[in-house]
């Protein structure tokens, strides 16, 4: 019963941080016995340059296969001005999309160790715990009809599609409620339900998957005072339920919350609980090839894999634990540097994972 | 030469706070004789209750011959049950579309005398002095088709669209460099092109309009990473411009930052330089009647109202002064008291910028 990891490490840093996050699941893979085998596959940006396409299919197939991905990042400025059907994003998206990954966990946490990074003040962020439930393979990242048309007064207008189905919106509340179910109880649902017919759906139907959550308080919020509402008092939340693009925006705010979004790590899931799991940040093209990257959010990534993919609750504990170790240590890479901590490269934070193991 | 400003009070705490701004305006408009007239009229929930329309027919037409127009807020939770065409928000989303303001103008500005009310680290946000240029009258907001259908499924989805042309990219463009031009000369349009076609289109018209004005250094941000990098360091921005829903987002963000959204003032103008102008924040159902609300954002958007639309700037700047002197004094409402503030109410307030004025 060998499980099967598919690495893709994609562009910028993400080789330099994969690597370390792949010797960290190399190592519990022997210490906990957990059979795991492990492959690699090109998507983004270095996929389009080896193959011309971003999603090669050799690529697709090994990620219908595994059992989990573990992504690095995608995309840079040496593909910006290609095509929108041939940018390294497209991989990403065909990613989501071909697997059915429309559950999107982002954790947003405040570790005590790093409390100093956050841009906000000690007492506003301390503590901090929320979890953003974003809905990843709908709404208007891939709603239909899109495109740049030619008008009759022979001027362009450019066009996307916001939709959702009942369906669609009811298997994301699910995964909500659920997750609220395990952690603090409140749901708050955010939607734009004062402007768009879309959002007023998906309003009705979280209201109406109330009923079978009764354990779980569920609010509404604007996004535009969600998107207030986590500047000004963060902690009032406990659980986000929102959609694709709404998330996309929420989820990269709560994160820099925390001021250290080379911390956070991201899980993104299908029914069968097959995942893909990648950090929050990107590719930093500015600083990919210099070693000096912080690979703990694609090793805490890695965390997440076992224990939402595999149910190896165990060593993702060991991982978890091992990196709030290295950061009592003091040890920190640039993006997390404080007067009082250690320097290290992204090579010397993954072997310091790898010693606490 | 008469001029006319008409005020919509709208709901909530709309009343309230227009009552001391309209006290403000009589005031400059005896002192520095500029002939304005006042009329007023009835918009929102306040119009619902009154007359079944959220834009009552005489409310329009006033709005159309009026000069300028300073609205309080709309909504509430007395009318969150009504149908989408009913609601109060289509009142104000009427105003603008009809009388085609497409110029939304939201300064995000941290007043010295307010630092210490942000949740932000006093050295992230001190100084803080951005605009946000906003498109008012297209995008997701009012893009058709939109609606609730029922698929061949039997379930229902709801949809929404996101679409731009040329021209209207190209006239808020215009807006948003004349107003880099006259300050610091760098402006940061938003888009999220490397997933959406229609703000692609909004990408390629931004750089192409930056060859006119050749003073002003254009730069490029996907709004995910824009969301983020409000919280992380927002001085690094000067002017801001974007689309209708995510302006609407992060401009409700960026005025957070200063953590006195009490403050802010807002104008949305067309090309005739017609504007109607309103505080930042919205009705604020929970404290209506209580006379606790801060009158300081719609004041201040009467000032914006006799700059922008009158070319006032003598009687602007004279309330400015007023409004800068009365926190001076130490004097604050209840959102933005301190623990060295006097605590007064709105009508105590509106009577104190009188004084000073
Ligand atoms: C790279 C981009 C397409 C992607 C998104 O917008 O979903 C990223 O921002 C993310 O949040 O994972
Ligand atoms: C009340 C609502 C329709 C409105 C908007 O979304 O534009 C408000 O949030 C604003 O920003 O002025």
């Amino acid at each position: 019963m060998s499980r099967t990891v598919l690495m893709l490490p994609g562009d910028g840093i993400g080789p330099e941080i994969v690597a370390e996050a792949e010797q960290v699941l190399k190592k519990v893979n022997e210490k906990f016995g957990l059979g795991l085998s492990f492959e690699s596959g090109l998507v983004g940006g270095a996929a389009i340059d080896a193959t011309d396409s971003p999603l090669p299919a050799e690529t697709l197939e090994s990620a219908r296969k595994a059992d989990a991905i573990l992504l690095g990042a995608v995309g840079g400025p040496k593909w910006d001005s290609l095509p929108m059907a041939k940018r390294p994003e497209k991989g990403l998206l065909g990613l989501r999309s071909n697997l059915e990954l429309f559950a999107n966990l982002r954790p947003a946490i405040l570790y005590p160790q790093l409390a100093s990074a956050s841009s906000l003040k000690p007492e506003v962020v301390s503590g901090l715990d929320i979890m953003i439930v974003r809905e990843l393979t709908g709404g208007i990242y891939f709603g239909q009809p899109r495109g740049v048309r030619e008008l009759e007064s022979g001027e362009r207008q450019g066009y996307n599609t916001y939709a959702y189905t009942e369906s669609e919106i009811r298997r994301i509340g699910r995964v909500a409620f659920e997750a609220a179910q395990q952690r603090g109880k409140k749901l708050c649902s955010v939607d734009k339900a004062n402007v768009l017919e879309v959002t007023v759906l998906w309003r009705e139907i979280m209201n109406d998957l109330c009923r079978e959550y009764p354990d779980v308080e569920l609010s509404h919020m604007y996004v535009d005072n969600a998107a207030m509402q986590l500047v000004r008092a963060p902690k009032q939340f406990d659980v986000i339920v929102t959609g694709n693009m709404f998330g996309d925006i929420l989820s990269d705010e709560a994160a820099m919350l925390t001021g250290s979004i080379g911390m956070l790590p991201s899980a993104s899931l299908n029914s069968d609980k097959q995942g893909m799991y990648e950090p929050c940040h990107g590719s930093a093209p500015d600083i990919a090839g210099q070693g000096i990257a912080n690979p703990l959010a694609t090793i805490l990534s890695a965390a997440m894999l076992l224990r939402y993919s595999l149910g190896e609750d165990a060593a993702a504990e060991a991982i978890e634990a091992a990196v709030s170790k290295v950061l009592d240590q003091g040890l920190r890479t640039a993006d997390i540097m404080s007067d009082d901590g250690k320097r290290v490269s992204t090579r010397e934070m993954g072997e310091a994972v790898l010693a606490a193991l």
